[in-house]
């Protein structure tokens, strides 16, 4: 196409660093793909959620962890309150429900698709505005539900064209237990989590060198790294081998429990435990999960359970969550598919002129409606073009088919043949010129 | 309904003055109608842009007009730039086609729908953040082009279920022709905008007591306050005879061209001519216009040519445009049907439950995806309720079937019928009862 360009490649000009401009199919890919993972969404029984693009700054104050809440926008109200951009879903929908839905039944399910802001350098997929998709299932706290948010997640990824993905699956309380158990000074505490977050072997041996554990707590920690891998049960029984009290005992109950349910949705098979993912968004209390593509290697979604953010606004309800960055899963189709690397105008499937001396516009309005309304795109030449310059204009926008009309009925051109190729079609044919353009086109898709 | 809640007459707990949740069926309503808008737009060739949420300040600084200048939410990047929210999509595309689509085929055509944020004291359907959908049609100067978006925004306050609004038709270059051949004071000619604008006899007496001018100048100005009606012919040749030069004289012409082509999309009779409409954003050079809902009294939609805007970005092209208010949409949709008044839950179709001694979910899970796929929104109980607490939560949440899972089949019950409805259906005859239920949901619509 002559007219194809990579948003992505072109100089941002006149942006600030971290947003950008998406238009033409880029634009359209991401809005179908909203719309789509939306209408998923609301078959499993979730309803959709608009938390505003803005609140107080509050909200976000000591619930999104402190990284997260490092890289929050924000900026003052003209009143002197401090407002912040949407840093997340789950922590406006964690407030929504508390303060106005808390007297409905339980559970509540919610979808939505937006932008978020953060304050971070840029990375694939994945600028200072991103859009998200996601759920919130609020109420239960059950390993049904958090196993039915993770393949409601797969099951978003297939829709996205996803086929290639790992879930990777932590939980809090395992870690959070082993923490309890060593009881730590605060310093030595942070440096064990460290260890465990950067998955660093020099780190975790120089936290052993520094602390005086006994047998079984040294061995516990020593065992964390290998507390990883594609086979469930083998992991969870290796982590039962080294626990010290009933939260790690918990924490690998309920991801047998999950692991049991996520097999009833035909998802087991995606399963890749980690328990030395302790790094979360600052909510986390029970499982946490991403989605990673192997061979594009970063995240596609995430999420986990937050028992005690919508506590923390009022009304005390379990709930557990999942959000994609549409972007990245746009991204990682892109890769797999190479001719959708480019965006490029958004064709319409006919160009229609009207000669000057010919028919009025008034007169041919019907057949274009009618067009219309079966899903074909139609443009309409605003400029008067005649003959060989709307055959060109036709043919720089991408318009498969540019109809020039005459007193007696239709030139058409298929555009995507030698220009040559135009032909006469009697008013009285235009039903079947319609349905003949809609079954070519489709062929072509 | 047990849960129903107006979402607008709740108190807006924890949320700064002109912002709002959007939940349960008025969230999804509003996603609903604007996937219907792109759609519409894109099958009269319009394609997708998102320009980011925020930009330079500096984007909207002496393009705006001052009243939406002054309403513009900025604020400071860390970096020191300052910032904008986006005050509306039109100056932002037209910093798009300017910087980077220049040297594409004009003319272009642009639809998106999304938050803009202008800090003005909220109003029946405009909070500070408000939603719009609309379209640019840049690089015609073509009263076709006028026409073509008009039309289109008809079309679209159709699509979105208002059928009784009137389109309020100005055209700046009348007044401003006005002005040129007055040549007054500067103050003198803000007093006559301000009489104009305000529609105010009083200060147009005034205005006239303290101005000096020739006959012809004064019967001009004289005349302005009655240039307006539904009949354009009348209106138009009304103005002709108070034209003072080739401005006002164009003015009228295009102003006829664009009702003859108009009448083409069969929209000429909704048609109001005010010459003395000349608010504007700022930015428009050519005609205006603004779609009414004479019963509810506000404006759901407006537009304009702005020939100038896009050249302030670089590349000089012609252009016009129109914006609805997604928000003012459904609320004028809401009036006129009252039961849409209030949100309520997104109840699922079907609540389905799985008895604890019976099949487990696995089995039942090929029935409940291919039920989903067939467009029912089927939720699965995550709590292990049973019996009566089963069909509880299914009455509360509105569900219209509860089905509870046993060894042999499902216990059916239709929820809107009375309690003891129920019936056993057997595992082999799934396919006919999810028949069944779309028939009698569908039905019910």
């Amino acid at each position: 196409m002559a007219l194809e360009r990579s948003s992505a490649a072109l100089q941002r000009t006149h942006l600030p660093h971290g947003v950008a401009d998406y238009f033409w199919t880029e634009a359209r890919e991401r809005r179908l793909l909203e719309a789509r993972l939306l209408e998923l969404f609301r078959s499993w029984g979730y309803g959709d959620v608009i938390p505003p693009m803005f609140e107080y700054a509050e909200t976000y104050h000591a619930r999104a962890g402190s990284e997260l809440e490092s890289e929050v926008y924000r900026f003052l109200d003209r009143d002197g309150s401090t407002l912040a951009l949407r840093a997340d879903m789950t922590i406006p929908v964690a407030r929504l429900v508390a303060t106005r839905l808390h007297d409905c039944a339980m559970p509540q399910r919610f979808c939505y698709a937006g932008s978020v802001f953060r304050y971070t350098e840029p990375q694939a997929g994945l600028q200072r505005e991103f859009a998200q998709a996601g759920i919130e299932l609020i109420g239960s706290r059950s390993p049904q539900a958090d196993a039915e948010v993770m393949a409601l997640t797969a099951r978003a990824l297939q829709a996205a064209a996803i086929s290639q993905f790992k879930l990777v699956v932590g939980q809090m309380q395992f870690f959070d237990g082993l923490l309890e158990a060593l009881n730590l000074a605060p310093d030595r505490s942070r440096a064990l989590q460290r260890a465990i977050d950067r998955n660093s072997h020099a780190d975790l041996l120089e936290f052993l060198r520094t602390v005086s554990l006994p047998e079984a707590h040294r061995r516990a920690v020593e065992e964390m790294p290998l507390l990883s891998g594609p086979e469930v049960d083998a992991v969870i029984n290796r982590a039962e081998k080294v626990c010290l009290n009933a939260g790690m005992h918990n924490a690998l109950n309920n991801l047998r429990a999950v692991a049991d349910n996520l097999d009833a949705y035909g998802e087991a098979g995606r399963l890749y435990i980690d328990l030395t993912e302790i790094h979360n968004l600052g909510y986390y209390t029970g499982i946490t999960f991403e989605a990673l593509t192997p061979e594009l290697g970063f995240a596609v979604a995430g999420g986990g359970r937050y028992d005690n953010l919508v506590a923390s606004f009022g009304a005390d309800q379990p709930a557990v969550g999942a959000a994609l960055t549409s972007e990245r899963l746009l991204l990682a189709r892109r890769r797999t598919e190479p001719a959708r690397s480019a965006t490029h105008p958004a064709s319409p499937d006919v160009l229609f002129g009207i000669a000057p001396e010919a028919v009025s516009l008034k007169s041919i309005m019907p057949i274009v409606q009618d067009w219309r309304s079966r899903r074909l795109s139609v443009a309409i030449d605003v400029d008067g073009l005649v003959d060989d310059a709307l055959l060109e204009f036709g043919r720089v926008t991408g318009a498969q088919y540019c109809i020039r009309w005459t007193d007696e009925g239709a030139v058409v051109t298929a555009m995507n043949q030698t220009a040559s190729a135009s032909r006469f079609v009697p008013a009285s044919q235009m039903d079947q010129l319609a349905t003949e353009i809609l079954n070519a086109i489709s062929s072509a898709d």
